[in-house]
């Protein structure tokens, strides 16, 4: 009998679910330390409209959840695990590198989507990524009209390169630009004290393969003249390796040591990456090490200085515990934003962030159309880059520096974050068909 | 005739001085993320007892700042700056890697040391440092008595690789064993969200040449089978290929994803270092990657799986962002320990943690004589490494566990941690003759 009430359905409750549509919210590229704190922005705003939002569903891996209908019900969590989601890193529902072909290419992915998105009564669908999601969100707009199933498309930003457009900064950005100063500023105290007997030179190579946004960044760590990093390398700047090479040791001969952060993403002027230089080994196999100690090694060849090299890979973009408290902020922002845009009927837009002053640092969310984010990328402008290629204007520090703010701790339990693990409970399939990707 | 007022010494403060031998401090080898957390406990307690100690100097790059009479006055420093140092990085007064020689190799180095000693009143040495430091002060503590000048010589416990004995642990140890546990749960949970479309195994690559503690730290990031850390890899253990990639595709099979950690001292069976393995460039020249592209590219080439590698390198030992509060205590402690040990007439020993239990951990200050520690190395207990070699027992977490626990964040400002800088002001010389080292 209590069996019996419990599984029964909330008649009154089934009635407004037939006006309300659901939500379809899927991350997708590289995950970064806040993606999790959009998709918490998204899920705690709906709840807060049961009135007007049914379930919101998450992707399983992205898109690809969409395409094979293996989404997740995120109602099933609860609102402290939702909650969580803002101080875990990491993708919460999984992400996927899978860019939807052009429509002539591959129409029938399109129309897959929005077979599995009529299955499930999807009226809105936030897609959290890169300038490509913009792209993928854009297209599914368009096509769910000529469809005759009309979707709310809102794009959420997110990406560590901060390259998209129109936006004045990317969530997940400054989390990872603080992890970057923060790490420079650390590992140069440890090499200045090394620096008599040991080590002279320490590279740090870091992400952005187009943009130098990332070790740009690192400039934060100096306050003063002379302090590291000396001498920053970004992918808009051709590599000229003599000028570099007399930088370092001009600087070694003045302060000791020197601290260069590089892009992996640097080129030299025929346009190769660094990474590949000169880096086969004796089978002809490719180079196994990144930029970071082709540059050192290049340096030792030349100079003669011990150095040390570290990559710091996925653990730069997936460093919650060293997170920007305005990063979270901004991130968290983005994601409730979409839903509140979605409700006041706009469709085809990105929230974007606003920067309305530097000092004191003030911002709000405004949006865009998804047309203008679509597959763009936003360079390091000319006047954000030193005159010597090597470092950071006035100008780019002014705009990196308030994105590093505040600090945002997890919480810990034995010296260890508690970050959620979501239950991740799958929604019942509704359609026969299955789906090849 | 202030002017001379200022400058006249004080004859009561001269007199009692005459009493009180002065601080001779130096930090030794690879800095930490707390070894200043020590100096901070070696000044602070030093103050508290102006009736008994005079000046404490430090030698600005270690030792070589005793040989070459290169003294920097602490007492110059703000009670704030002394305090301050317990949550810097790196080695405030600068520290070296140099080893004196053998006695009766070079008998002209530690004539050199009592000489300066004598010069500056100095009664006490503390030496903060690992192994060879350990040897270095016990031999000034027996040379110094032959000469006719008897110092008092402590050494202060410092490693990050935990390799020193008798001790429970080594402060600098606990603090890297977080960050590399913290960064492991981290850049698994980014590799777990991208695995279904891209990367399949991450590789992060940690210090420790001789002994795997740090690798061995990583297991704290995972509390329950399947989570990441998948495989490590120890230098206790030797490599064994064909099983490593056997395990390494079981794991993908299981879990979709695998994580490696791997400390840099990994050996083949032959006792080769992994990371020279074929990696020599067309031209001959020696690898440039470190063990972990090399175990990375290993992977690639059975299994073809997308991989990515990070090198944390100096980051680890220099996280003081992310420090152990256990860790820092401890450091602090020892610092303290050594002041109040010498003037209690101890002397050639060194301050030791005592672990009392595990759980709740609790944990005290002994102390050791340094004829025990010198030139000693601790590996890892083979109780401490599953069956199969690539993980950790529930003894050595049992072990490991307590290490990490606490956070004790520095301040902030901007977004950035506020290590200071000491003035680092020079103690006029006495002597007439130089050194060369």
């Amino acid at each position: 009998m209590l069996g019996r009430c419990l599984n029964r359905p909330d008649p009154g409750q089934d009635t407004r679910n037939m006006h309300k549509k659901n939500v379809f919210y899927a991350q997708s590229g590289g995950v970064t330390a806040v993606i999790n704190a959009s998709a918490c922005g998204v899920i705690e705003t709906a709840r807060q409209h049961r009135d007007r939002i049914g379930k919101v569903y998450a992707g399983r891996n992205g898109i690809i959840g969409a395409l094979l209908e293996d989404l997740v019900d995120t109602g099933k969590e609860s609102a402290a695990a939702i909650a969580a989601l803002r101080h875990t890193p990491g993708g919460a529902f999984g992400s996927a590198r899978f860019k939807l072909k052009g429509l002539e290419e591959n129409r029938s992915e399109y129309q897959r989507l929005i077979e599995v998105f009529k299955a499930h009564d999807i009226g809105y669908f936030f897609y959290n990524g890169g300038g490509d999601s913009m792209d993928t969100a854009h297209k599914v707009s368009r096509i769910s009209r000529q469809l005759g199933y009309p979707i709310t498309c809102i794009g959420i930003p997110k990406t560590v390169d901060n390259d998209l457009v129109v936006t004045d900064t990317c969530p997940g950005f400054g989390s990872v630009a603080k992890y970057v100063a923060v790490s420079t500023r650390e590992a140069a105290l440890d090499v200045a004290s090394m620096a008599r007997t040991s080590t002279k030179v320490f590279v740090l190579e870091v992400m952005g393969r187009h943009a130098g946004w990332i070790a740009a960044a690192s400039c934060l760590a100096g306050e003063k003249p002379g302090d590291a990093p000396h001498i920053i390398l970004l992918p808009e700047v051709p590599f000229a390796q003599q000028r570099f090479l007399g930088r370092v040791k001009q600087c070694v001969d003045k302060h000791e040591y020197c601290v260069i952060v590089v892009s992996e993403g640097t080129r030299s002027r025929n346009g190769r990456f660094l990474a590949e230089a000169g880096t086969r080994d004796a089978f002809g196999h490719a180079q196994l090490g990144g930029v970071g100690p082709v540059v050192a090694e290049m340096i030792r060849k030349k100079h003669g200085y011990k150095y040390h090299w570290a990559v710091a890979d996925y653990l730069q973009r997936s460093a919650r515990h060293i997170a920007s408290r305005v990063d979270v902020e901004q991130a968290y922002a983005v994601g409730k934003a979409a839903v509140e845009l979605a409700l006041k009927g706009h469709n085809a837009i990105m929230p974007i962030v606003v920067r309305k002053s530097d000092r004191p640092y003030r911002w709000s969310i405004g949006h865009t159309p998804l047309s203008r984010v679509a597959n763009r990328e936003k360079m390091m402008p000319a006047r954000f880059i030193s005159k010597d290629g090597f470092g950071i204007t006035a100008a780019g520090r002014r705009y990196l520096a308030p994105l590093i703010h505040g600090e945002d701790y997890p919480p810990y339990r034995n010296g260890m974050p508690r970050y959620v693990e979501l239950k991740n409970i799958a929604v019942p399939r509704k359609l026969k068909t299955g789906f090849k990707i």
